[in-house]
């Protein structure tokens, strides 16, 4: 660090991305994303509804919040956009947590919550996960701590239902709940609609997945007009202009074909079905995915060298060199062929390591 | 607020942004947007050289980086790109801000400093312009403080030069300088070639001006390599996919295409030089800008009424309702034919009050 930097932040770590190649000559299987862009009517709806770029955005982003609200039966004022849901996980660090009320997530869980707590001064509770990998609702109950739940959980996949989420909201009344439901849309089942009943519950979206728009940034929160009126005023406080014309357009182009969004996603679960078959075939150890990822542990290969031989390979898969997990790797799932190359190399692995 | 909202943002007032109608049958001065969109070329290049949208995008953005290093003769390790300047300036109060290390700045001048110095809980010296509206560089040296400089100043126009703000940067040797260039490209001139003598500066500039991309959302901030480590550690710690591929591909695009952004702003600095000869003959009082905008008080209408009148007649201009300059307005510089509707309603509505 330079001998500028403010000593609030010397023992900051920030977060670290899976990688992105700048050459795209591998099978990527990563970072999550979709592996289906957007579509050819989602395109052309952007191309054809994009404010002029020499104008700022609009800024209350009404159309695409409009969209949403219609599709989830709630009103735009209970939906905020962030440039990501990322964004958005830390406009509710600020606005729900500080030094007296702390958080609580689970100790293997999306790795940015720890690096938001460290960089907004917040006192973390990381709770352990059950032996199974699954999250007991009943860890969290009366902590008197915000809540960030990803559901389903990354990197294990394994998702709550939303009753069980709601006796978390009902045993924390007097605390925000963040549902981060990144990865809902493979399988888990959403908490929106049960914002007309908490005023303490948040649940933060993305684009970046079932949307296929990871690089184009965009998320969304959606709550208790309350608490959506204090996440504008953080907004409002950092970056009013945060979502780009181009990402609006595009937004609302993929909303208006959800008819793709939702055949893309009965394709990842098909795949997801295929590979959990062919890596257990193999001796893998695969947790039960609600997402468009699996969490799998061969006990002939360990994690770390697995993901490094594939790597050789030209085939990324994410390893996280943690306690608990390291036997473990993280695959996105793909499509089909993207899932034969995968598994084609982990056989030639295995064959020449046993 | 809700009943969660923390304690530590409760006093907390967001920046208000000007006017973004979202139907666009209005003449737009008042954001200080480039009138003209991004070039055919600029465009072309950017539809060419999108990374697939599924995707999420290059994190490193390098491309625009060393693009911008190369106009400007530094490396790309001197760069930190921003999804628009305000959140770099976020980061820079972040990283070079705190209680102990307070900030300074002028009261008159972008309007985002104190409330990021509020969000970020920063101890603020507002430092008053003199009576000409000027920044005297004395008044900054040696204050001990973090100290941000819009220059030019926003909203009077009026810049320091190269060799003031080194003035600045000599009395301040152990606190950084953050020049926030937003405006520079029409008549100021910049202090980037300073950043390799000075390991204080921090110089911020945006697309949103003089490159035409106000609605695609990109800054950037240059300085020692040691200080954009640091914003690095914040970035990464806050949103690391923080420039959407879109947007990357666009920012190269102008950058590919620079003959058309100094085009441009010879357009504006001509268009500003005739709005200002015709102002004055109006009875105006106009500062001396170096950006496109002017800012400007009628000895016969109030600031605010002439923004109301002139908002009825569907022309927008930007009024601060603010002591020492509520009899002023900014105008943005737009085309010939903006600012002759501009003027032709001025003149109506004086004829109609003397």
């Amino acid at each position: 660090m330079s001998r500028f930097y403010s000593y609030r932040n010397a023992a900051l770590i920030p977060y670290t991305p899976g990688e992105q190649p700048k050459v795209l000559n591998v099978t990527k299987l990563n970072t999550n994303e979709c592996p289906f862009p957007p579509s050819e009517k989602a395109l052309a709806f952007a191309a054809a509804h994009t404010r002029p770029l020499n104008l700022y955005p609009e800024l209350q982003c009404i159309d695409v919040r409009s969209k949403l609200a219609e599709l989830h039966g709630i009103d735009a004022d209970n939906i905020v956009l962030g440039n990501g849901s990322d964004e958005l996980l830390n406009f509710a660090f600020l606005a729900f947590c500080d030094d007296r009320r702390g958080v609580a997530f689970p100790n293997i869980s999306y790795g940015f919550y720890p690096v938001y707590a460290d960089l907004n001064h917040v006192p973390a509770l990381e709770i352990p996960l059950r032996e199974d990998f699954s999250v007991a609702p009943e860890d969290y109950f009366g902590l008197g701590r915000t809540i960030f739940l990803a559901n389903p959980n990354a990197p294990t996949g394994m998702a709550l239902t939303p009753a069980q989420i709601e006796t978390i909201l009902k045993a924390n009344p007097d605390d925000v709940v963040v549902v981060d439901e990144a990865y809902v849309d493979f399988g888990g089942e959403s908490c929106i609609p049960l914002i007309k009943s908490y005023d303490n519950l948040l649940v933060i979206q993305t684009f970046s997945k079932s949307r296929s728009m990871a690089g184009a940034r965009l998320g969304f929160a959606a709550g208790d007009k309350e608490l959506i009126r204090d996440l504008n005023t953080i907004k409002f406080s950092i970056n009013p202009y945060n979502i780009n014309s181009m990402t609006l357009a595009l937004g609302l182009g993929v909303l208006e074909d959800e008819e793709t969004t939702r055949s893309n996603c009965r394709t990842i679960m098909e795949n997801r079905a295929y590979t959990v078959a062919e890596l257990e075939k193999l001796g893998f150890t695969v947790l039960p995915s609600c997402a468009n990822f699996v969490f799998a542990a061969s006990g002939k290969i360990g994690g770390q060298e697995l993901y490094l031989r594939l790597k050789e390979r030209g085939v990324l898969i994410r390893h996280f060199d943690k306690p608990g997990i390291s036997a473990y790797n993280r695959i996105t799932i793909g499509t089909r062929e993207q899932m034969d190359i995968l598994l084609k190399n982990i056989r030639e692995i295995l064959e020449g390591t046993v």
